[in-house]
Formats: C-alpha cells, sequence, structure tokens
C-alpha cells in the first residue's frame, strides 16, 4: 500500500481553519457570520503600494536574486532604521511571508528531535512549522491572570535539557496580544545567553503598539549572533495575500544556510516585491490611522467582553487579538455550536477556540481568541451575539 | 557554540549559481556575458496576463484559500482538460512555484531515510528538496549516446530497496530535453505498481515538445493513486518571477496531508494567482510563437555545437535544454575560465557545467547544460564564443 508519511499524519490540521465548513453551513443557511476568528484585516491594503505594482513596465516577470530585489532590500534598511533596527541588505532575506522565514530559520538552526520552547498560547502554526523540520515544540505557560506577560525564568530553566535549541518569541503577540516589557526581553537574552539558545523573533505585529514600548529582539545587546527575526509586510499594510516577509539576522553562518534553502526555491514572489518596495515609501504617518482604528475596536472589544457576566479579558498592549476567557464547559463545542446552532437576529460570530493555541493538552478549554479585524459596528453586533449565546449555550458553567 | 542544523550543512548551494560572482566580475570588466546558463526565458510574459494584474480593482489583498482561490483551480480544469489531463478542482492545489509542489509532495509521502529514484543527470535542486525532506536521492544513469533517454527497466529493479518510495521523473526532462515515449511511461508505470511506489512527475515544460508525443504522468492507466504532478506556470508563459505553481493528485491522502502543510503556510501569492488565471484564458494559437521560437532557436543550437571539433549533442525532444559533450578536462573548471580568463570579441558565454546535474560523483565532467533562452542571434554569437573557447582553452582533451 502506498503510504503517507509519519511528518504527513503528524501534521497538525489548522486549529483556525478547521470550523470553516461550519461558518460556511451557516452562511449557506443565511445566517451573517462576522469572522473575529482569524487574523485578516478589513484595513485597505493601501492604494499606493497597489498602484505600484499596477504600474509596473517590466516586459518579463523574471525570477528575482533568491534573497530578494537587491532594491526591496536596501528600501528595508531604511525601514528597518527608522523601527531601530540597525541591519544591512546582505543581512535580510525576502521571503514567501513569514511562514517562509520560520521555516528557513528552523531549517537552517534545528535538527529532527531538537526542542524549541515556545511561552504558549502561540501562534498555531509555529507547530506545524516543527513538525515539518521534526523538531519538538516544548511550551512553557503564560495565564490570563498576569495578562500573558512572559513565564518566569524559572520556567524555562525547568525545561531546559541537551536538546534544547531555541526559544521562539512573538513580540507583540498573536494570539495573546501581549507586548513584552524591556526587562522581560533582556530575561530573554539572559537565557539564551547562559544556554547558548537561539532566538527566533515574529515581529509580525510591530507596528501595532498600544500601550508601552516596543522592543526589537535585534535591539538586545550582546545576543546579535542568536536572533533570527521572522517579519512580514502581511499585517502591516493589511497585504496578508502578497506573501511577502523577511528573515533577517546578523548571523552569517544562519543566513548563508538560509540562503541555500532560498536558492532550492529560487525566488520569492515577483509582483509582490514590487508592493513591499513601495510600502517603505509610505509616509510614517500612514500607521497613524490603523493604529488608531486598531486601539478604538481593541477599546470597544475589551469593554464589551468584561461587561459580561462571568467573562475575562485582559486588554492586549499590541497586535490585533485578545484572549477571552468565558463561562464555557469546552471552547471547541461552543464555537461550533455558534455556528452550527445559535443565531442572534439571523447573526452569529466566528470565534478560534484557545485549545488550539496550546501546546499542554487541556488548556485553553475555556477560553477563545478574537481577532479585532472588523470594525467597531461589526464588533459591537458581534459582541450581541457572545452575549446572548452565553445566555443560550447549553454548557454555561456558573 | 551556536550550530547550524545538519540538515543546514549538507544542503546543496546551487550548481546553477555558484559561478555567479564570476560572471558578476566578468561583467564590471566590460565582458557581456551570454546566459545559457539558466533556464530564465527572454520570451516576454504576454501582456494581457500583467494586464490582469493591473486591472484588479481588490481592495484589501487578502490570504486567499490556502489551496489557492477556487476561481484559478476551476480555471486550470479546463486547462488540464486541453492537455488531455482530467482532473477536479479539488485534485488540484496552488503552491509558491512548483518548488513548492515538490516539498508538499516529499513531505508527505517520504519519511527521512526513506529513497527517491531519480534518472540522471535531473534538475539539480531535486537535491536541495530531498535533504530538506531528509530523504535520500538514488541516481540511475541515463546516458548522453542514447540522447538521455529513459535507463532500462533493469537499473531501476537493481536499487530498488525496503527505502524506496517513489520515482522523480521531469518530462520533458531539465536538464536534458528528453521527451518520454509512451513505452517509456508505460515501463515507468509497470514499476510503480510493481513496486508500489510514487511517482513525482515534474511536467514544467509540457507546452514546449517538439519532436514525438507528449505523455503525462496523469495520463496513465491504473497508476492513479500513484501519481503526483508537480506544475508550475514558470516557463509556460515565461512567468519565473510570478511562483506559482500546483500540486495536482488524484489520491486524497496525498492531497489531504498537503494541504495541511498549505495551511501552515496560510495561503500562495495572491497578486500571481490573478495572472495565472489570465493565463488560462489566453487563446491556445499563444503557444505557437514561443514553441517556433524556441524549436528555431533549438536547431540554431544544435547545429552550431555539433558542428564544433569534438562536441556532441543530441537533440532534445523537448523542453529548452540540451546537454553537449566537450572535448574539455573539466566542466566546472573549463565554466569558470569562459568568465574569468576568456573573452572573444569583448563576450563570452556562461554555461552550467553538468556535474550539478548528476547525483553520481565524477560523472558529467565533460558536459555542460545549455538553455536556449535567447534569441538565435544571441545563441550564434555565443556560439562563436565557444568555438573560439575550445580552441584556446588550456584543459582540452584531444
Amino acid at each position: 500500500m502506498l503510504t503517507i508519511s509519519e511528518r504527513g499524519t503528524a501534521m497538525p490540521a489548522s486549529p483556525i481553519r478547521k470550523l470553516v465548513p461550519f461558518a460556511e453551513a451557516a452562511k449557506k443557511k443565511g445566517t451573517k457570520v462576522y469572522h473575529l476568528n482569524i487574523g485578516q484585516p478589513d484595513i485597505e491594503t493601501p492604494a499606493e503600494i497597489m498602484d505600484a505594482v499596477k504600474n509596473t513596465d517590466m516586459k518579463v516577470l523574471e525570477y528575482s536574486h533568491s534573497a530578494g530585489n537587491e532594491s526591496y532590500r536596501r528600501k528595508l534598511v531604511e525601514y528597518y532604521k527608522r523601527v531601530g533596527i540597525d541591519v544591512t541588505h546582505d543581512q535580510i532575506m525576502i521571503t514567501a511571508g513569514g511562514s517562509e522565514a520560520i521555516l528557513f530559520g528552523f531549517f537552517s538552526c534545528l535538527n529532527p528531535g531538537d526542542e524549541v520552547i515556545i511561552p504558549e498560547p502561540f501562534y498555531a502554526n509555529y507547530n506545524g512549522f516543527a513538525c515539518t523540520a521534526g523538531v519538538n515544540v516544548v511550551p512553557i505557560t503564560s495565564y490570563i491572570e498576569t495578562g500573558f506577560a512572559l513565564p518566569p525564568i524559572e520556567d524555562f530553566e525547568k525545561v531546559i535539557t541537551s536538546k534544547t535549541k531555541a526559544i521562539v518569541v512573538c513580540n507583540p503577540n498573536n494570539p495573546t496580544g501581549y507586548l513584552y516589557s524591556r526587562e522581560e526581553m533582556e530575561a530573554l537574552k539572559n537565557i539564551c545567553l547562559k544556554h547558548n539558545l537561539y532566538l527566533f523573533s515574529d515581529e509580525a505585529y510591530r507596528e501595532f503598539c498600544y500601550d508601552g514600548e516596543y522592543i526589537s529582539a535585534m535591539q538586545l545587546e550582546g545576543l546579535e549572533e542568536h536572533v533570527v527575526l521572522m517579519d512580514t509586510i502581511s499585517k502591516r499594510y493589511s497585504a496578508c495575500g502578497a506573501r511577502i516577509g523577511a528573515l533577517v539576522t546578523k548571523n552569517k553562518a544562519v543566513y548563508d544556510t538560509a540562503m541555500k534553502f532560498a536558492q532550492a526555491r529560487l525566488s520569492p514572489p515577483g509582483l509582490a516585491q514590487i508592493l513591499g518596495e513601495a510600502a517603505v515609501d509610505l509616509p510614517e504617518s500612514y500607521f497613524d490611522a490603523p493604529k488608531a482604528e486598531y486601539l478604538h475596536r481593541r477599546d470597544t472589544l475589551i469593554k464589551r467582553l468584561n461587561a459580561m457576566p462571568g467573562v475575562f479579558c485582559p486588554t492586549p498592549g499590541g497586535a490585533f487579538y485578545a484572549i477571552a476567557r468565558l463561562p464555557i464547559d469546552d471552547a471547541d463545542k461552543f464555537c461550533q455550536w455558534l455556528l452550527e446552532s445559535f443565531s442572534h437576529n439571523n447573526q452569529t460570530v466566528m470565534l478560534a477556540p484557545a485549545t488550539g493555541f496550546y501546546g499542554t493538552p487541556g488548556l485553553g478549554k475555556n477560553e477563545v481568541r478574537l481577532a479585532y479585524v472588523l470594525n467597531a459596528d461589526a464588533i459591537n453586533a458581534a459582541m450581541d451575539c457572545l452575549e446572548k449565546a452565553l445566555k443560550q449555550y447549553p454548557g454555561i458553567v456558573k
């Protein structure tokens, strides 16, 4: 018999997308579904950067350099300088989304059987990338009571073994929205130096920090050789479909190794590199409007959630996600029930069960992730649905 | 010390791109370099498909379905029907170039330590994808004397072990240009059925067949569950930079598994999917001109090569590559010498040493791959250079 690989069998299905068939069924019944389940913003992609693609006069859509167009990488040096990161164009590699940057980092630095520590809850696709690379994720738990602050260093120390090769941090965090403080980043630095670990830093949401100061892992003095930055323009410019990201590192051996994986796949997407390059020329004030909009949405969402009996949602300092604790028995059942069995004024809301973001089985069963990617009116309508639903759901836990 | 992964260390650098620094140095000296070393056609990308991107009025460049836009996949059903391949849209998965399709296929079907048989010389990046997946490539040799026909079935049988899980075939072939006959495809089918192997079929050059009949692996009756087609629009529409390919299979378990890898990376490039979808609407006559052009180039190239003393180049039946045997000691040295130490009328030619396309060490030392991606005038000028060079090169073997 033809067999499927062990890796393919172990590969997790997307926990965010597994409810999609239920959402489709609800829509077929005529129910409006508010999508707070996925980080797909409704913010318009800046017309200027779409126009850059439309105005191109290239005759042949050729392979680019495997690291991405040099002109784009040189532009990105300016961008990174503006956000306080000092790199050269040959420390930047353009990738097919942040996803490919993470894969290249894992492939280049980690052997099958190696362990990476990730504070949970974490971005679910890290599981998929780890599985692809044969790497084991070791979760350490952060808690809703502290707003998902970095777990204490002792918790890291407890799980470090000879197999531990790296820590993955997402700052500001998806799915919690937590923004790591300078002290927390310094703590991560110290543990990476002490145990000789790579620090993979996913900073996809850098521009969306509302409270407190954004500290990039690339700014940690003395950690230069350890840091591999995974970046993407998806959220920054509401251009998720472009599939343009970057791997950035000052570690030349890592860069050169990642380059071999980049060469094998020839080049990153060409049309979207034009868009990415044009985005660097947007005025810095470009971010004012989307950031103010997300802040308004956040405040709307958090206020509504915490006003519901039995609901607790800490205020996230960045990104556009929040994790809320609900008075429910089982988040997976509840999210499915919202789509299958509930409607309010012919509307319902789609949420992501937090279970998919925890590595430790059993955690997150009474938590959901909400992405505030819809406008405040839609968020209010979705919260009306949630409020009603929590009065009707058979699995309420008082 | 921070370490690079074993996989990253083993990962081969691109043999096609390793001479690039020498080409750059030659250009800096003012020497014109004819690039016959890489499959980057000079044919213009059809304006109609670039216009489809330019005319888009999407406001938000969103993630697409992880398998690619359904509208595009439904269009591709029509395309495949025209070329004699009968599939449904849910057997097609859009990928970031053919590269990602190959990776998804390997990841889904093969375990680390498994073996894939590939007739050599073969597309060098298969080595990179195999290394990424931890899979071992077992080459079986095809020979220039037979024009690189499929090795006899006995040669496959000899290397099949309990670890053998698949055969990879590229048809028409890169780097040899060989077009497999119906008999050869049937032979592959029989061996895959007998030994229960997957057949990974890379058909990137399907439209460019000059002599003989094109047989897709997807047309082999009874092999449906075994075939994983790796496809790309890169060469078909001279859109290498788009990074749009496809994995196509009737094996539902393979498709569903590949889908998990596709979900982890969210979606294929969005702008380029518009271009790919528009390409399906090009009239079938679109291919007449590029095909006639490649045929003219092929004939020009082969005639010139075979007219040089000591040179032999079989006539390739498809794609836009040829492998020639030269009277030289070492193809790597010779190709470097062409860039570093030779010029004719201030011009030189860049070729790909065939050593990079063989898995068996020591083979291909007196062979080079030539991509006829430049017009006939440029090919003639490049051949003038080669002819002169073969009179001056110190490592000539009589």
